[in-house]
């Protein structure tokens, strides 16, 4: 690997946030995964979890641009162990959901160890996530029609996420531990 | 009409802002262009600009749910004339654009009249886009992929404007002249 590649990996590898994270709940437009893959990568997550329990495994579009390669994909049969998994590491899980109960998305702390569940294309959230998760967030909306892509969605509140992050100072430490860090150069740079 | 429905379209009317504004130059993926137009109507943008020099005018896509019925297009087959004339009506533009001269998108103050310009997804922001704007604006990225897809990269910004627009208290003021508001709900209400 030429130094300055190898550079480069490092580099990125320090600002991955081992403690913010995506689940993807039957989310299936190739397009639509690939740019929450892709957006992610760009915020400094390490990795995604996908729930497909009523839909294939989402498939990569060419939106992704490689980001797949970079964000690591832990794809889950079921959605209650996937959860289970998650608050065991003492994640907090908010589901992206546009319910009664959901406080606006700029209140939420994402500091802290979180995960952000983003709901499907057609019918959202299913009832059991909505359970299972810690609270529901909602991006305000002031038009006419009542929900914004879900790849927009989730890129809302990841950015916000790194705003916080970034006023924390999170970017400036490394999250990942060291084994992990040379582990991935090493997969990153010979694949 | 029936009474419910005319105060709905009131209400989406009554926080539509008129001085805030999208320009997409050459955006021509049908579920990028559309998933733009859905985002500036949950941020209340009243009319979006496309300019399409190099590509035909974007068409919609199912992406859009709608929404191209409540967001304003104006084409300009001109880059030029679409600048000057948001230029002469004091707004000042900003270009999303990865350059060095690109401040970060969070130190912008969007409460003031602003048009944001977006790149086509290949070529990005044009040479003589990139000039004729008043200014660059980049959201920070920390992977290893180049770029945001570019509806997500609209959305990020947009929903900052959105942000400072709410805790400026501009979403309970009306932008609209009567005259237009009046116009556009007899436009919306019976098509
Ligand atoms: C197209 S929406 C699903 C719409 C579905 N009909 C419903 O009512 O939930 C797809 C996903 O995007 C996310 N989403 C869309 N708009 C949102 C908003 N304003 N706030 C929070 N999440 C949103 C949610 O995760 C949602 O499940
Ligand atoms: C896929 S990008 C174009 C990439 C192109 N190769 C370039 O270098 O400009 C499409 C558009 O999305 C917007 N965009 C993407 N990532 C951005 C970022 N991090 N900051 C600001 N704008 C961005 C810009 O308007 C850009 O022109």
């Amino acid at each position: 690997m030429i130094p300055r590649r190898y550079e480069r990996l490092k580099q990125v590898l320090r600002k991955r946030q081992s403690d913010l994270t995506v689940i993807t709940e039957d989310v299936h437009k190739p397009h639509n995964f690939s740019a929450i893959i892709r957006t992610c990568d760009a915020v400094g997550v390490f990795e995604v979890h996908s729930v497909n329990s009523n839909s294939k495994m989402p498939t990569y579009s060419p939106v992704a641009k490689g980001s797949d390669k970079w964000v690591n994909l832990h794809t889950h049969p079921d959605l209650k162990t996937a959860i289970a998994q998650l608050q065991q590491k003492d994640l907090k899980i908010y589901a992206a959901h546009l319910s009664e109960k959901a406080v606006d998305y700029r209140r939420i702390d994402y500091t802290k160890p979180t995960a952000i569940l983003m709901g499907a294309e057609k019918h959202g959230v299913s009832e059991l996530a909505a359970d299972l998760v810690d609270g529901h967030i909602i991006i305000p909306m002031f038009g006419m029609v009542e929900s914004l892509n879900v790849s927009v969605a989730a890129a809302v509140i990841l950015f916000e996420a790194q705003r916080q992050r970034l006023a924390a100072g999170m970017y400036d430490r490394v999250s990942l531990d060291t084994k992990t860090l040379e582990r991935v150069i090493f997969e990153w740079g010979y694949p």
